[in-house]
């Protein structure tokens, strides 16, 4: 009796559910919306390290570290990690897992690997693999910013629709048994590109995909855009954002008075931040430190958070290729 | 009921068949070892493609469509890819799964990911998820050199103890229900890192941490070397199988008579090679090319392979960190 539900979605027939979570976060980040919600904000974005790649690595060990606390496990409970971030060769999760020394696996969906790792996990312990997973993304703006685009000493200017990379990480437990929120179905994405070359429009680059997965998501199992309390994207900004709505109206589905993109809900309007926030940990700060603690109170019910990742790289932007992009939704209900 | 056994190592309850492989291969490759089992041989590194980089993907896409095609399935009865490679952000893979147009879950295990997809592929296919999976990766020889070595064009002498990024991609359909050789285990490894610093020796590098899974599979099942016919590791090359094999018999353990590695079963001692092949596609060319028709055949009938994967960026070289290094096993058997 297969689980696939339709096209895309796995519906998960014991939903795991998310036993804690933990977030840790930049100054900016400290100053922004959600600055009381971390478990922890660091003074600066180097936290003592020697350089900013040694501190993204930091923030992800911190975070699993923490989150394994907060459940009340201890590491060697953990079966399995699955991680990534956005760093060339997942530099930044690796070094992360060398402190932590256990059983693990790399994934890399750009900006939409917390959507990912849940989705894995949840199937690890749905087909019962394990019993507890930790899932963990990291993304630092000082590390991607000198990677996919200029020397942060250059100073370069940044368009209105430019979004900020967040320093962030965030991390879950996955419990086989768990009184937590569960996770009772997962869509996976296709590549989608609609041909955007500019990689200072991510937002508008990644709003197909999401579209795409969160429309299949509704074909695959039958819903309604109201059967959820609330759907979030990953960190689409204020400019994708307002296309998701646009394109999910014109396929006939209103979400505009249930639909918030978490690259919306980190900074103040006077951060400095144009379009909101990107990066991994943008989708998985919002998810670890704001939404699973409304979750588990009970403010919301049923929420579907879709990871959204943009699956260029400097290379490919030399080469003139447009950007492909990516979604991965998993719905989380209470 | 869980699946896990020991540590880190998973039993699948319904093995999951490789149903059918495919693989293509550079001229150099070509005109190695294996030249004749190859499904397709380039005439040259870019295949009528811009650029190295598009080379990678087309080689990717080839292969997935070759294997989708000779396991008599259509494109769209694939429920999900797995997929990854060595690029930066995995552009070979995301390119190429921009043109195939199913599901997709991008994995990064640097050159240990054909053995990570194909365990994924595996839990998702025991545990209901899916019916048909294919898993997949690829590497250039250009496109690793220029990204993580130095330009191509400068023609740096290369020490005797590197290895030579194999130009190939590898893909295998994993079926529910397959009369094919069978996974039956896996075995999740553990970032290992035992200070190696030198970027050339990448094959002492791994050995460690492929000793570490290949020790703990032996822990978790309770067998001996003995119960497979054949133990292959990735591509540690010359000098790090001889490492193998001596750290494992400092543990008690001989295993000269029936272990390999897929990076010297590539190239003729003639062909300049050196230690022998590397990348994603070296353990992935020798499954598909050569293991899996002598599995089919019933020349060889229980196996374990491991992928080795070596994952260090060249800004955690720069920064003058050591070499984080993990090993992925999966057991096939007929």
């Amino acid at each position: 009796m297969t689980k696939k539900r339709g096209q895309q979605t796995l519906v998960f027939s014991v939903p795991p559910g998310i036993q804690a979570t933990a977030a840790i976060a930049g100054p900016k980040e400290g100053e922004g919306l959600l600055g009381s919600y971390y478990d922890k904000v660091m003074e600066d974005n180097l936290s003592g390290q020697d350089n900013w790649e040694k501190c993204e690595s930091y923030m992800m060990e911190w975070a699993v570290k923490t989150v394994v606390q907060k459940s009340g496990l201890l590491m060697m409970d953990i079966d399995f990690l699955l991680a990534g971030d956005l760093l060339n060769q997942l530099i930044a999760t690796n070094f992360a897992m060398r402190g932590i020394g256990r059983p693990f696996l790399g994934l890399y969906g750009a900006c939409s690997t917390m959507a990912e790792s849940m989705l894995i996990g949840a199937m690890m312990l749905d087909g019962g693999f394990a019993n507890h997973i930790v899932a963990a993304v990291s993304s630092h703006h000082d590390t991607a910013e000198r990677q996919y685009r200029y020397p942060t000493e250059l100073g370069v200017q940044r368009p209105l629709i430019a979004q900020w990379t967040i320093t962030a990480s965030g991390a879950v437990v996955l419990q086989a048994e768990s009184k937590g929120p569960k996770i009772t179905s997962a869509t996976i994405g296709k590549v989608v590109d609609f041909g955007v070359k500019d990689t200072n429009s991510m937002g508008p680059a990644m709003a197909p995909a999401a579209v795409d997965t969160l429309w299949q998501h509704f074909q695959d199992t039958g819903r309604q855009a109201d059967y959820y309390d609330m759907i979030y994207t990953g960190d689409l900004g204020k400019v994708g954002k307002e296309l998701v709505i646009r394109l999910m109206k014109e396929r006939g589905m209103d979400i505009s008075n249930n639909y918030e993109d978490c690259g919306c809900m980190i900074y103040r309007e006077d951060q400095d931040a144009h379009s909101g926030a990107s990066g991994c940990a943008s989708s998985a700060a919002v998810l670890c430190a704001y939404l699973y603690p409304r979750l588990v109170a009970g403010h919301l019910k049923k929420i579907l958070f879709i990871g959204t990742g943009s699956l260029h790289s400097t290379t490919s932007y030399q080469q003139k290729e447009s950007i492909p992009c990516i979604a991965h939704a998993v719905a989380v209900e209470i």
